[in-house]
């Protein structure tokens, strides 16, 4: 049996067909049409996803449906993107639409949460059954799966880790709220506090990195300067990460996981970040309890860009 | 069938036999003795239970078990109490000891957990799936339901939310760290509040309430004179409840249930505190996602001092 895996990202669909050990066996991505109104962006997906199959000679019976990741607020019993600021999708029925387009049962997900079940059914959390996902990138999203299956909340509204509050009248966030992990804990805020710092530091060796030029300053910066060893984007870095960390200790105090994966454009930085982020999470016990409670390990995804796709299909793989 | 349930408290064991609809038909409590050493503590109490049990001629065959609820940090897989600082516990068999005392089978979890899953079953949140308890006492616990089934993190380690961080860099709080919402939350923390609002205003209800003597304080002391108009009391109030809040959306944004239970003492303000929380919450859309997300119902725990002895007992009625 194969499953269908879609991906729906900002600027392109991925789909891939996906075999029942996580594997995928064919891909193809389109890219995103802003000019279609969002019904016929959908419907295009389906119709694509129909010529695949057709092409790929995967018949009805020997597909076991197709799973959806989207961002945004989705409702996975209604089968709907209720609200997707990227996208510019409101309450979309996108499972409606596919379906009537292929034949298929569909699921959908938000693309955090299944990223965060691809990861613990086929990639760096295999093994273990309780798994949170943090993904750190424009935002940070939060995936969460307890004993085996996805957990999404009320509606699928929950596990919005980005918008747990870590500092009470804090830095603005997106949501509208102050002091959420993601105003700390983003790409984009790792991008700000770096466009600080490089103004506080004329000497500092990110000037050269990104041609005395603040407009070439990426997420990047900070960490490859850090590694070169400018003590300002050192400083940036371990910043970052006492940030990050004071949210993930909230996470093991709140889930006590086996294990946190960390994915996202920010993940890429592999052992460098990693080790950091695991001596900060050391140096604090992993949170209450100290010794009495379990370590969590700390690992990079490793699905990476596939994650997405393995993911989506993973909801007809629980 | 009966089921036995044991409320372990810092002062008392609080035993009672309650039926498959939650009804406790009978209970009794012993102090508790602390010149006696951890063993014998559970082992007095598991040989009363068997005495108790031949008392009220309940043979082997007709009890599901016993559960129990336990402050500190419990392992509910090995049956044992990690560590209770009240009770100056440390790495106790509980289950164990009880079992062989009176031949039953046994279950352990935290007493925020059980007191959850009681309200879930039997109480204030009956006919929610999608539950978190916070009591509000000397510090701050919670227990979560999903999708009616306990949900206790890594060997039982998890749901701390009394520890979540939401003011990073805050107040001391009893687990080492900083900021967490115990600090902010627990009725220690309001005594606390009102004794700074009580020294800064000399003018305030609040002085003759306690008689003119800050010992007087109580976490009392604000709602009363706050419900009688005094502005400085209705202020640490509305302070109080604002940083409960912050934690609540948090719990909102990472698990979305469709029901928050309050218990605990603040929680026994009933409506005059409800009221309050209800309205900060609504006044925040119940957290991100403002309307699209659905509304968390607030209420306040109903089996009070019953539901240590019913949800320990719920243990064996899942």
């Amino acid at each position: 049996m194969v499953t269908v895996g879609i991906d729906i990202g900002g600027m392109s669909f991925k789909v891939g067909l996906v075999d029942d050990e996580g594997k995928i066996l064919k891909k193809y991505s389109i890219p995103v049409d802003y000019s279609l109104s969002q019904e016929d962006m959908v419907r295009n997906l389906g119709r694509s996803v129909d010529e695949f199959l057709k092409k790929e000679q995967i018949a009805l019976g020997e597909a076991r449906g197709i799973g959806i990741g989207c961002p945004g607020a989705i409702n996975p019993i209604k089968g709907t993107c209720d609200y997707s600021p990227n996208l510019k999708w409101n309450k979309l029925d996108v499972c409606g639409i596919i379906n009537k387009e292929t034949g298929l049962n569909c699921r959908i997900s938000n693309d955090a949460n299944v990223a965060c079940l691809g990861e613990q059914k086929f990639g760096a959390a295999k093994g273990y059954k309780d798994v949170v996902l943090i993904t750190l990138g424009t935002g940070v999203g939060g995936g969460v799966v307890i004993d085996g299956r996805l957990f999404e909340g009320n509606q699928g509204k929950g596990t919005e880790l980005g918008h747990e509050v870590i500092c009470r009248g804090g830095r603005k966030c997106s949501c509208g709220r102050r002091g959420c992990l993601e105003a700390y804990a983003s790409a984009t805020a790792l991008l700000k506090d770096t466009k600080r710092a490089m103004a506080k530091d004329k000497k500092s060796l990110m000037w050269d990195y990104c041609e005395g030029k603040i407009k070439n300053v990426t997420g990047l910066t900070s960490f490859e300067c850090a590694k070169k060893g400018d003590k300002t984007a050192n400083a940036v870095i371990d910043n970052y990460v006492s940030w990050l960390c004071t949210g993930l200790l909230n996470i093991c105090n709140i889930f006590r996981p086996e294990c946190i994966v960390l994915g996202g454009g920010i993940s890429n930085q592999k052992d460098f970040f990693l080790n950091k982020v695991k001596k900060c999470m050391e140096d604090n016990h992993y949170g209450f309890g100290g010794d009495v409670s379990p370590k969590v390990d700390i690992v990079i995804s490793n699905l990476r860009n596939d994650a997405g796709v393995i993911g989506a299909a993973s909801l007809f793989l629980e």
